[in-house]
């Protein structure tokens, strides 16, 4: 029996919980018609705020469509390879272009978000290769490995560790760092184990279910590139977690944790308090989502060693941008 | 069966692990005689560096023998209340100068380090009492719970949580962080599934059985202020738990890190590569244990507002610091 909802600390979570609940539950209510979903889930990410002077760049490479993002003075020899959520099934560059901004704009580098195919169009792995042929367009583009974070939240922060393992396999340099938010790392529904304990406005067991279904087909839930977090993870770049105390991937990124810990990755997590699936996209409305992007962006920092720069100096970009014209 | 054993990336801790296995031999064997086992653990602490100028003032307060430790320029307002480490069975403040100072000096607070009762002679809930009553002494000297971290390491980091548990029972304002180093926290040796994963040179279960039974006598091991990894940790203050990846106590940092993200505390969980039990110990040997006490001592400093003192400036310890007479 989930317990009495408490009275919540945080007044912009408590204000907002009852509009995620429904957003959530018109994107990924599970009888829902899914081309609707998506409409609806890049509706409200044109909602979010851009950072001012973004530059919107579209691209192509090996077929796959991308978006560049890019603020004024950026550390450009860097950059976020941004992996969005939305189950597998929804989410776009264009919907994610509030968060990927907000959080390539925070740690000081551009951002690659790719368009990744979809399922259940597209199902397991076509997601994992147009996320390892993105990387490869990186590094054909002359970018170090070691100038390189790979990110991603939701279904986008299990794809990135799934990416990484890829890359392990495939004989490439890890990135500098693997930035997780909320990572969907475990498609056996072990979360469930939590949902009467927690109050998890989004992630519902049957929507969950529908996603994993779309995505995975024939393959087994506890593939290792479908559940990274039962994966033999050796060799893995630096892994940060941040995952809110509401929501029910707390089971996933614990296991995830776990299992990068023993294989002997350096393991960063943060469990946000009050916090739900994804909160960073909140931000513009969220003290906490700011935070979150803002702790992030410094773990992707030192893991990119932008605190000195090349020229020797030691400049954060927001000290380095050019003031804005009045 | 234990997997072989790796090829250790990090050289200072393969050159260490052989010397801290006989040190681990030496202190815990369970056959071993406790009088000079605790005595053995003493003198290796003794052997640790302190840092310049460190002032050690040996007090006394309603029964509890202890040391202040200080160093110039520190905060003075702020405390770190530090409880040391060794199975609730052994350790003491002299043996521990060098990690709390270390500790302290890298926060910029002075550290109260009470000698604890110990097990056999004192079973719980002995220590939990005196680590409360080091408390109430702070509070009643006029310090603000807001400028108190508990931090501890071991038995010590156990200790810590249960402390403040005891602290919300009774009434008294949480203090401004837990600062928890391979925290001991789980006294059902659920740890021992990792046994066989993992390469600990230290913590060994027919060791940490003995410790455990002098400690609980006639207590459950589950007894939530014994156990605190399994206790409703509503209410406590933020929780950083630093936790090597090569001790099977990885499991009780996990489990803590779960009860405390579901009761709803801000958890900061750092699980480091090819580390040992509180391998902080060693940082005169081992660059990861000094950079896992800056670690910790950044967390701290920022739990404690310290990024910029009472007096505006941004200040750290480091900066304001009396350059030492050449």
């Amino acid at each position: 029996m989930m317990k009495k909802e408490p009275i919540w600390k945080d007044r912009e979570i408590a204000a907002l919980r009852q509009q995620i609940q429904q957003l959530s539950n018109q994107i990924a209510e599970p009888s829902g018609e899914l081309a609707a979903q998506r409409t609806a889930f890049d509706a409200f990410g044109a909602s979010v705020s851009l950072p001012d002077d973004l530059e919107v760049k579209p691209i192509e490479f090996d077929g796959i469509d991308a978006e560049v993002l890019r603020t004024p003075a950026m550390f450009d020899r860097s950059m976020l390879l941004y992996l969005h959520g939305g189950g597998y099934c929804g989410g776009s560059p264009a919907g994610y272009r509030g968060l990927a901004s907000k959080l390539a704009s925070a740690i000081g580098v551009p951002a690659l978000v790719p368009s990744y195919r979809l399922a259940p169009e597209h199902p397991f792995p076509a997601a994992i290769e147009d996320g390892v042929r993105s990387y490869e367009y990186l590094l054909d583009a002359g970018f170090d490995a070691k100038r390189i974070v790979i990110g991603g939240d939701s279904a986008g922060g299990g794809l990135a560790v799934a990416v990484a393992l890829q890359l392990r396999e495939k004989g490439h340099p890890q990135p500098a760092g693997l930035l997780t938010i909320s990572p969907w790392s475990d498609l056996t529904q072990s979360c469930a184990r939590l949902a009467d304990r927690l109050h998890d406005p989004i992630t519902q067991p049957a929507m969950m279910q529908r996603f994993a279904d779309y995505y995975l087909q024939k393959v087994r839930p506890d593939h290792p590139l479908a559940s990274p977090a039962f994966a033999d993870l050796d060799g893995l770049a630096p892994l940060l977690i941040q995952v809110g105390a509401q929501e029910v991937l707390l089971s996933d990124a614990l296991q995830l944790a776990e299992s990068a810990g023993i294989a002997g990755v350096d393991v960063h997590m943060e469990i946000w308090p009050e916090m739900v699936h994804v909160w960073h996209l909140y931000a513009d409305w969220l003290g906490a989502g700011r935070r979150a992007i803002a702790a992030a962006a410094e773990w992707a920092r030192r893991k990119l060693d932008l605190e000195t720069d090349a020229s020797g100096t030691a400049a954060t970009p927001r000290i380095t941008r050019t003031p804005p014209t009045p």
